[in-house]
């Protein structure tokens, strides 16, 4: 995978924390580490230290592609005051990340899933051609892209399988307000599939055609909800939507065959691992999870939606 | 049931009807009785004519509680230009309604099952004190209630098994924004089970202890969510929470026990009525449905949320 590693700021309902590790390749990783192996690319600064490498070390996570760099790591600070659903952005320091230049480290060749965070779409397009050959692809991007910078973002989606994104991004990259138009004008510039993340109400995937990839067995061509856990507390709702996405995708890529009904449990893992996400500060909550705890939850999601 | 029987002036992006048959009763027992015979508590001016009887006729729906009275009917204007998930209106006229006062025919007196729409919870309380030995009380209210008539709505509140609404009422009734902790605070107000309806994004049910109402067979303590269906167009929202209980209730009416698993059969049947009667203006989907369909959405609706 490919994206930000970063510094947050955070103040939510809540409370506040300053500069934790943060960045959509952090949570996406730590989320995915808990069902495949993960090999992260990126860029830090000289404030990345040990402390931050053990949050990965801990999980397994292959870090040979961060890259370290003069210079300060990505900053963002936001927060969440008046809606836990959308954070209110006070800063973005792109520092060490304005310069990035993607390298893929030879060890990473083999990886047969590719999984492309919201980062600057000429990055993404850059890595996706260094990776002809994986099995699947999947990408994140959001509104600022969207809006300025349209060409090099169509250009990404004509290679991707999946596409993940929220629902105003999803109408915003259509310009339809009908979810279910504008799912069908986004699979018409590329993805196969589309999953919409709808925040507390869970996710939407729709597919173009039969068949979630072309490389999938099986045929899935009406659309699939999986719900969000209502939550007692919503702490911190950063990274919710990465640790969706490495939930989600970390699945597909522990599952030998890409079937229709292993694509519905990839939904339900990646709304498994956003509701562990929003329980604590940062990826707090993400560190100290354990797979009985996922798996538990997952049988919550299914007591929560299933008729029987 | 009790309820609202008026005519709607309404617009929305699909376009606009002058004086269609509406109203919270309307919508109610039309969509409930595809699963039960249902009688109607209201009242009607001299502008409820053989046309308006005879949608009632056409579904078998007990109209002889329907009080023919001198004066207009009810009527609301409304309009869902910039949201179809709100409506903003833009007349109220009360009519014939201001002067309400609800007998129940003796007719109806062996009635099992009794739906408290939204009206002033004055007169909700006396059809339910008319009718103590139910088997299951239901309800709804509205915003205005909510902030203006708390006292009466809170004494309503006490008597109701299941209390129908939508987030933003929740919300506001428990005057808590987290969805978890205000179903919470309104089940301690007397509702065995709190549906809120969350209109696109479905419906979720809350129980207080273990069981949906004293009577139910078995436990079902945990929540539970019934998706809406991605809609290709929405072309009037207007009646779609009232269509939503219709399903639920008539449903559940329809069962000889009251058991969980009905329970979430019911909270399905609730969305599959207020998905169809999206797709017209005014009843006018629900008055050409066939049992046929409702059941193939029903379908519908579990291969959107189930894993297997």
């Amino acid at each position: 995978m490919v994206g930000s590693v970063a510094f947050d700021s955070i103040e939510t309902p809540a409370g506040r924390r300053e500069r934790c590790l943060g960045g959509a390749a952090t949570y996406f990783s730590l989320s995915a580490s808990f069902f495949t192996d993960v090999r992260v690319i990126a860029v830090v600064g000289e404030d990345f230290g040990r402390r931050q490498e053990a949050v990965f070390q801990a999980r397994n996570i292959d870090t040979r592609g961060i890259e370290h760099t003069a210079g300060k790591s990505f900053f963002w600070e936001g927060s969440y005051l008046e809606n836990l659903n959308e954070a209110k952005t006070h800063n973005t320091e792109l520092n060490v990340f304005a310069a990035f230049e993607p390298k893929i480290p030879e060890a990473y060749r083999d990886s047969e899933f590719l999984f492309l965070a919201n980062i600057d779409p000429v990055l993404q397009r850059r890595v996706r051609e260094q990776m002809p050959d994986v099995k699947l692809v999947a990408g994140d991007t959001m509104n600022y892209w969207i809006n300025d910078h349209r060409p090099a973002l169509l250009e990404v989606l004509k290679g991707l399988d999946v596409l993940l994104i929220n629902d105003t991004e999803a109408r915003m990259l259509a310009g339809n307000n009908n979810l279910v138009q504008a799912a069908r004008a986004v699979l018409a510039l590329g993805p196969h599939t589309l999953v919409v993340k709808h925040g507390e109400y869970g996710a939407t995937a729709f597919f173009s055609g039969e068949s979630f990839t072309p490389k999938a067995e099986g045929a899935q061509h009406h659309p699939f909800r999986a719900p969000a856990l209502p939550l007692e507390e919503v702490v911190d709702p950063t990274g919710a939507g990465d640790s969706f996405a490495g939930g989600f995708f970390g699945y597909l890529a522990s599952q030998g065959e890409l079937t229709p009904a292993a694509f519905r449990r990839a939904m339900f893992y990646g709304s498994v691992m956003g509701s562990f996400a929003c329980e604590r500060f940062g990826t707090e909550r993400l560190q100290e999870l354990t797979r009985k705890e996922i798996d538990d939850r997952f049988i919550q999601f299914r007591e929560l939606t299933h008729l029987d």
